[in-house]
């Protein structure tokens, strides 16, 4: 396997085309699209559009006349149609762990008589940390339970509340089997509630036909809708009519212009909406969402798993001698789109690679990311990267002392 | 009082120099400056900077080579110094209501004992939504008491939890004694949590002054962060140790990036982070920030007193003829920085007014609103402005049955 073969694959790369529609820096091989995607080619245009002509000229006139009022409902009915949901089923609101707030608290009060929120103790800190929180707000009343990934079908059962679980491992990018889960959930009466941060985008998902009765999800990595991009939550369409959000701010009000004293929420998914939503990040999101839906997903798919084979193959094939372990499954179908690599000086490694210019991430203790983005990245820019991996470590590039300080942001 | 004096107030003004800070449409005059401020020119170019070369030349790496991970302390702190805080008692986050949320659930978790959160039944509907939901979240243990103005001082007692204001009444200006308040409120062990979102840009706050325990506040009114900015919330340094959000997201841990599956709140206002912050949003909200920086507030505060005073004379002396009545307070210093009118047809004659290019706001059933943004209204936009609406009234042209259809926004 050699650069040029690689080179190859992207002549014949149905979903190059869509490399030109993103702006990458020169000399960079960006491999943590899923930390951060890229930036579309048609977001500056548009943020200036919004900021000059509908924030500049239309002024508060533009809630109506540029359809901002809409916009967590608009954004949301494009997210659905990626994600397997009906229109009317998806909105886009506040961040993932308040969406998760959201959803978590609201659906413990329509399972009376059950007593955990259950999941798994690989999930991703920030869906433990808000169940801890919403666990704490009950008094005691709902506790959260983690469980080892191969427990979790064995611990669905009637005490069982709300089963949270997040469908690609953020470390390794294992995908877990979200229909097989939800259907396990739905038998014993356990809500089934997913998130997708590290799927949409990654992956075609599909909600309905698996059985989801909640979700949510990130905007600002493989969906590529700007750095902290507004999140979504997925209701599905069943269970609307019950679900009401513990955060009932005037958005989520039937009439918000009413200015009624008494709160009553909106019909639907609507009711989920807090505050204002924060139009300039808003607009970013759905300039991403709108390329995304000229995608051909099952082609991204198949791209994706492509380049993460490659990726593999050339680390057996080069690296077997540099104490690198691949922690990702083998079998692309249970893989999102990210490989992880296990190095006992992963946090030095992956610093040094990035000076290199082949940009991953690192996560604690010992593994190094790489995320393959369909709709960005070439065959070509793995073959690079992992021959820069093999020279930071055949060099030793690594062992400057500058690598061993932490960053704020690993 | 004819245009040529307005003019010559104007020629005067010591703050006539940052009108041209700010892009305003051409024959518009602008008095929603309290609903959704206007933009800063130099807004658009710092966006198009941290699009271009933040995000699409950075990527991933400008959480800390541009520092995006300290923006809401940054901007917090900042904020500070316009609402008499010290620097860690201010970040920004979220929005308004899902601060208020956060500071309400964890403002009750630290009063045992006590039942009831006051408020004024005339208190901003989203800020009374809120605390509903917050109070249906505790099953009864803790209920919201809404009381007529009059009433509240009685009503403060050792039942009460937490005192929740907002300074500024959203329907006539008028300014609630902040210090008066919270000091009772104080003397009784209730925590005062106040609502700066017509507070901060239309006079000087001073939260420590004044004895205040928590606020929150909105970025994109007299702030001018852009619509939808991100909100800010306040926590007193003595109160810090206690507070606990109860939506404990990754961005309040302690060590976001140790992946602890266990959360453990960062020490200070950080502990109230929850998701990732919206970037673009947060920028085009410290443009606005740091261009108030610059601005001495007494003298915003004594020239915005002088266009409220301004307006209602020119009203007296043109209008009393056609069925106006003055809502807010006559004494500008009782008043914020809107002046009110009520009319039958209130929302028909703004509407008439808007087509006009005077933009004020409609809230129901009758009101008017009129908002004075001291950094870019001139003396002579108040004349036009009465002017304007005299002619809509005597012409009647707000009879037109387009007037008639509520827009979705009003």
């Amino acid at each position: 396997m050699d650069r040029e073969t690689c080179s190859g694959f992207d002549q014949q790369d149905p979903l190059s085309k869509f490399r030109s529609e993103f702006s990458l820096p020169e000399g960079v091989v960006y491999l943590d699209g899923n930390s951060l995607g890229a930036l579309p080619r048609a977001t500056p245009p548009r943020i200036t559009e919004v900021i000059a002509r509908e924030w500049g000229e239309g002024l508060i006139r533009s809630w109506n006349a540029s359809h901002w009022i809409e916009a967590p409902s608009r954004i949301g009915d494009k997210i659905a149609r990626l994600v397997g949901a009906q229109a009317g089923e998806v909105i886009v609101a506040d961040s993932t762990s308040v969406n998760l707030f959201k959803l978590l608290a609201g659906a413990l009060r329509i399972q009376p008589g059950r007593h955990f929120i259950l999941t798994e103790s690989e999930n991703f800190p920030t869906d433990l940390y808000i169940a801890q929180g919403v666990s704490r707000m009950t008094e005691g009343t709902h506790a959260l339970r983690m469980v080892p990934r191969h427990e979790m079908e064995a611990a669905i059962d009637g005490s069982v509340a709300v089963l949270m679980l997040t469908q690609v491992d953020y470390a390794t990018g294992e995908i877990l089997d979200m229909r097989r889960l939800s259907d396990l959930a739905r038998r014993h009466g356990v809500l089934a509630l997913w998130d997708l941060s590290h799927s949409a985008g990654a992956f075609p998902v599909d909600l309905n036909g698996s059985n989801v009765d909640l979700a949510v999800g990130c905007g600002y990595k493989y969906l590529n809708g700007g750095p902290g991009a507004p999140a979504y939550l997925f209701i599905a369409q069943a269970l609307q009519p019950a679900m009401q959000s513990p955060i009932s701010g005037w958005m989520g009000h039937k009439d918000p212009f009413a200015f009624d004293r008494e709160y009553f929420p909106a019909a639907g998914i609507r009711s989920q909406l807090a505050g204002s939503p924060p139009i300039l990040s808003m607009a970013a999101l759905e300039v991403a969402i709108d390329l995304w839906l000229r995608v051909d997903q099952q082609e991204a798919r198949r791209k994706s798993m492509a380049l993460g084979d490659l990726f593999i193959k050339l680390v057996d094939d080069t690296c077997s001698d540099l104490v690198l372990s691949v922690a990702s499954p083998r079998d692309a179908a249970l893989r999102g789109s990210q490989v992880s690599l296990r190095h006992p000086h992963a946090y030095q490694v992956m610093r040094a690679l990035i000076d290199r210019g082949v940009i991953g991430d690192f996560r604690a203790p010992d593994l190094m990311r790489f995320g393959f983005a369909a709709l960005y990245t070439r065959y070509v820019d793995i073959y690079d990267a992992v021959d820069a991996l093999r020279e930071v470590l055949v060099r030793g590039t690594w062992q400057r002392p500058e690598y061993a300080t932490r960053l704020t942001v690993t």
